[in-house]
């Protein structure tokens, strides 16, 4: 049995040949529905048995309606087998409608090789100890799975002072202690808050329409260092572009989202 | 019968329930084989006649090996149908091997309603008539295929003087006239030479592994304004992000892709 709530709430269980069943559990409620970089996290538990390649290098998942609490099918099919990287599908679906639809190619970050040049440098943020815990909400059992704390613009929002700059930073790591790895890049790529608390009052609800990860390294243990900006916000569209460094001070994920902002009249 | 290449070459025609043919034209050869963008545009192609909305909002792809300049076959499957947004997928298949994967979610352009806020500013990059026209190469029939004109810096590797910065910009338009539309912004994102040629001396082939393209609005018709730009190269990989703008100063699309960079040793 797994002994980390990350583990426990994403493992599948084979059920016949491309298929896989799991749960979607209510501790990782966000709002009014089960947070996103967890569903992926699901169906990159069912690639992970699918594919020979240990790790996500490029995640992108489509979330086409909610989900609900309960048990989730997930048929998963190989797109490609290769030697160096292998493509695969995993819907996670329920009463037999998708629910998430995730492709990702699979490969060995042990193994990549070339060229490192790296002209960006990680988020110059507040040290640790100068953040804010961010607070553990009602009906929110995720804030609960995570120690998060926001550098003091980002939470700005909770005091009801948005900065008017769509970016939060701060530093994360489960609260169960356990580690960082490449299977659980997705889900810190999406367990902040969301950068449009701090560009408009009242946002309830940012959906996400499309989240798109690609893995560059193993994190180190220890914490992650994170910044999400936003520079457009085009009709109620909006990017969510993200950056995941690890305690080592390397760069190991790059993500995107692109969700819709709905702003109280 | 469509009057412009670019119309005539992603052309596809109905196969029966689900299932489409086209052809992957050799006018589309960049290098040793066809563009990836032009790829993706055939499959949008088939996706454009199977979802309800006709604009593309958010696309992936996943490039999982070479194709042919030969017939392709497109199983293409619905997701998820909505009123505002439908999702589906549409492979591009090669003697019953996938080559690109391809998920798209659909809406319409006309009907976004929701705030519009820009941080971010168009790419101040040298006027039209400094830049300099892109020289059609040997062998890749795809540069004739644009009107591409890059910024002298994006165009420095050509003269065999890389600048190290690894971005290219500059203005791009169809040759034959064809006027830019959301259905061609996954092409236009793929159209620039690579970041890394201005990064490494003697890259010959960037192949990309996923590229992600967000469409933002459909363009004014003339000349789009590109950048792309790569911050990380971690052991060969990286991420080329673009950003799309149309001739009336808005912003069309955001595109990210990531892609493995061969350096001669």
């Amino acid at each position: 049995m797994a002994s980390y709530d990350f583990d426990r709430a994403t493992a599948v269980t084979s059920a016949g040949e491309g298929r896989f069943v799991g749960a979607v559990s209510p501790d990782w409620t966000i709002g009014a529905g089960p947070n996103g970089g967890y569903m992926v996290s699901i169906a990159l538990s069912a690639l992970a048995r699918t594919l020979p390649q240990p790790d996500p290098f490029a995640i992108t998942a489509h979330f086409v309606s909610r989900a609900a609490f309960s048990p989730v099918e997930i048929p998963v099919e190989v797109v490609r087998l290769g030697r160096g990287l292998s493509t695969g599908v995993a819907r996670l679906e329920q009463e037999g409608r998708t629910k998430v639809h995730v492709t990702a190619t699979f490969g060995d970050l042990d193994t990549m090789d070339g060229p490192t040049i790296v002209q960006g440098e990680a988020p110059a943020i507040e040290p640790l100890e100068e953040c804010v815990p961010a607070s553990r909400r009602k009906f929110s059992p995720f804030t609960e799975r995570f120690d998060l704390r926001l550098t003091p613009d980002s939470a700005a929002w909770a005091k009801g002072r948005p900065t008017g700059v769509p970016e939060v930073a701060g530093w994360i790591r489960f609260a169960d202690g356990r580690e960082p790895d490449a299977a659980s890049l997705a889900q810190f790529a999406d367990a902040f808050p969301p950068t449009a608390f701090n560009l408009f009052e009242g946002v309830g609800w940012v959906p996400t329409i499309e989240l798109t990860v690609h893995v560059r390294a193993r994190p180190a243990p220890g914490w992650l260092r994170c910044r999400f900006r936003t520079r457009f916000v085009t009709r109620g569209y909006l990017e969510e572009d993200g950056e995941i460094w690890d305690a080592a001070g390397r760069l190991v994920a790059l993500s995107r989202q692109m969700a819709r902002v709905n702003v109280p009249a």
